[in-house]
């Protein structure tokens, strides 16, 4: 069993605290909300852990994180180790492990992909950085990622940032395999040729080629609502599709249906839009079409 | 000069008939509106040309141009010929040219592009048909058509149906070229880094590479309203960008730009998309996310 | 235990002959390969069929399928019934279901998925008929059908057409998701920053967002071939997709991920793009950039 | 008459001398390439300029355009203005501009469109800067651009970068309305359908909607090489068309089409794509279809 440091305790940390403390290991956390933090500071965080130390950072991406390396760097002591679970740019990580290793602070760089339902089926790891921190961290690892063989739900990437930059691609990947159920449904529901358009959603469940997580996710909100029309169909997205087309563009790799899922996720959040408008007067200008004046 | 019949005053036969009379050719008109007709009824606008006839259609497309063909082919005689300037599919110009054929009356397809310039600048054509049907329809089309070299506003595409064929493709590029100025006015738009967006698209109209007609006219609307926010991003779509969409499934051609633009238009119709709405149920199910309630 | 005529031993039809008996029921199959048939014709296979009979055509779709189905109007009876689990397209069935009704023949169209695999896992499978031959064949869907709960792998999805409907959508979806994991492939073997993308891609089979069946399939051909070199970049497609887009276009529904996935099938068959020489040739008029010439 | 140092000497920077000269202003050229420079190095082609100097850039954007900023900025004086030509990024021109103003020497971005045209037709401009320094350059600018009102060819899009910005996107459009074309291209020598492609497009020119320079070179092209084969299907891009799409990343602007243009460029340069491997591998895996083989 082994003793680990966590700076956030948000939706996905409080979770990875439970699964590490079910699994055996020690979990010292620090949070700046009081109600779940088990430290005052994160120097208190610090000062309870026994060298050499392993503290994992579930912080939001960019400044967040990059402020709790730093503060990091100040705290901890040569031969200690940090991982990056959040959602971090790959070219963060770079930047973060250059900080420590100023330090001789060890980096890994860790995506972590489950969602909710990691606490309770484990969540799947991609790490960047030295083979002699992954396995010194693999205890954690181990307890984190889902029962099975290791390399099913754990791979060691490459080096630091190679671990964030599986993860972009990961969710690079959900953003199109969504968007292609997300397109089939809508087809089904306006093509009103299928009675019950859940019904055959749930009987893709086993036996097709399409069955996922994520139909099983799909199935699981139709139950809940079946024509979805408790919701507004409005998108956020979270930096990692923006950056999977960036690489796509610096690689110069056609990411067509990426693109198309990241675009559908921007348009779906346009009261109105500009694009449109003009083409709606170009057509206007030729055509003498008809236009939807604002307010008619 | 040459006489013809001209079914279908509307917006476009309205205009042709002046452009054909200006050019000093005898038009007898057809229109169920009687205020702008000069017949009666279709056999009487038939009864009014001397033999061997020469009618155009400009109705509809779809089931008005079809009974319009079949009608004639019960009022005209073996060596007129009829001439379809509508927007009919390429595919009903087999069957309307086959009605016509089996009473040996001549058919010409002619696709016919310039909307309401046309009346001034000339229409662009492009004609599908026998070579010595075409020949006789010369001077129909050299009034319709631009001054200039023939060839650069008028082609002989193909036997019958190639004439819409072309058309259709032309209105797919046009798609297209419409969406692509149109992502490029919301992007400056959106970035706020060009302090006058319609002066840059103003000055784009000389030397630049993207100067064209459709520019022009972008220029035109921009002129009348400079955010273009009198308008709403609401775009319809009138067939052959869906038909050109079939053609490029047909052949096996890739036509991501022209899917792109016809896609751009369906999306600006919904008011809420039941395929975001599905990707929004699957990220509230994996991840917590947030998601917009109706009403919310 | 059920009694089936089966038409078509390939591939699929074989396997769910294997699959029918191992689960008890009697099937009388027949192909024109001898070596597989039970019967020495499609009226010997009926011949040995009690009535009232039950049939599977699993031949070819279109041509092959409408021509059994023709010939089963013949030789079958009132009160039997048809159930077509080939690839058809939706608008074939309602053809079929009427050729047969008129002789008081039962129909049902049923989409089958799963692949080679699905003799050992079940079959997927999507169903359109009436109700009361849908609860008639039952027995043989069950025994096709995956083990589990009926209503996760099987579905009754509506009237005649309604079947084949839904499996035309679940394959376009599948276009799409196949694509999503493609791309991401090929952008982290673009990168290089990922050092062994087959660990990455075999670490997301637990825990992750995007496990799947596919995703263990990709696993598994990289597992035989960890870059994939021993294919080249040429995918055929079967129908479905196009079929999906089609359906996309008819009903005003934006598919941009399913649409980019059936191009980048369509690009991929094609040696030299006549539209990439068109933008080459216009970069070469404007810009006097260099162009690759044919030979060079 | 004004007087101007021209740093670049190449096909855009030879012309655009010329046609200053034309217009009766003094250029004094510098390039690497003693056989076209009108000066010995950049030393002396200030030299030979009287205060307050204004120097013209026109060398590859990035380095080469920086490091010649920074080289101006040790040669040129206090009240003297550099304009950069080239097709910098927008970003670039805050530093450059930066890099100039700390030694009060005044910076103008010029975006500058219609390649090698530009010398007889004059080119599109677009600039960004400070309105007292467009003032200053507007003489070159009046030479540079082409005939007829101004504002038709020119613009003064905002501040430092704007310049560079609005060619970014004009570029962005260009890629899409090219890639328009040729789809419909593609698509007419596919189907069959029309006789004769090019004549069709080009009577495009005159009437139509479509029309446009682009299509006038279009034109050119295939009465060079009707069928274009003489051209591989293989087309680079300089920049522009990646900035734009980045741009819509950062703006959350959807641009299926320009994205689609960049793609199928990027597409257009790969012999075998590993993407359609894996889709290829993922069929072969469920389905046993068959695959090519290496060396088949």
């Amino acid at each position: 069993m082994v003793q680990l440091g966590l700076v956030g305790l948000g939706k996905m940390g409080f979770n990875m605290r439970e699964r590490l403390r079910a699994a055996g290991h020690e979990v010292v956390g620090y949070d700046r909300n009081e109600a779940v933090s088990d430290s005052s500071s994160l120097a208190d965080m610090v000062s309870k852990l026994a060298a050499p130390r392993m503290v994992w950072i579930m912080v939001p991406a960019g400044g967040p994180t990059r402020d709790t390396v730093d503060e990091l760097g100040e705290l901890l002591s040569e031969g200690d180790l940090v991982i990056d679970g959040g959602n971090s740019k790959f070219t963060d990580d770079k930047r973060n492990g250059e900080v420590l290793a100023a330090k001789k602070i060890g980096y890994l760089d860790c995506g972590v992909s489950g969602g909710i339902w990691g606490k309770e089926n484990g969540y799947g790891l991609m790490v960047g950085g030295a083979a002699g921190d992954v396995e010194r961290a693999m205890p954690i690892f181990d307890a984190l990622r889902p029962d099975g063989p290791r390399e099913e739900g754990f791979s060691h990437a490459g080096s630091v940032g190679a671990g964030h930059y599986a993860k972009m691609i990961h969710n690079g990947i959900e953003y199109g395999i969504m968007q292609a159920y997300a397109e089939g449904f809508e087809l089904m529901e306006a093509a009103k040729v299928i009675d019950d358009v859940p019904a055959v959603i749930k009987g893709w469940q086993r036996g097709t080629v399409v069955r996922s997580w994520l139909l099983d996710l799909l199935v699981r909100a139709l139950d809940e609502d079946p024509e979805l029309d408790d919701l507004e169909g409005y998108v956020e997205d979270s930096g990692e599709g923006r950056w999977t087309l960036e690489e796509a563009i610096n690689n110069a790799v056609p990411a067509p249906v990426i693109s198309a899922a990241l675009f559908a996720r921007f348009s779906s959040r346009q009261k109105d839009s500009a694009a449109m408008r003009a083409v709606a007067a170009l057509r206007n200008q030729f055509g003498g079409h008809a236009v939807k004046k604002v307010g008619q």
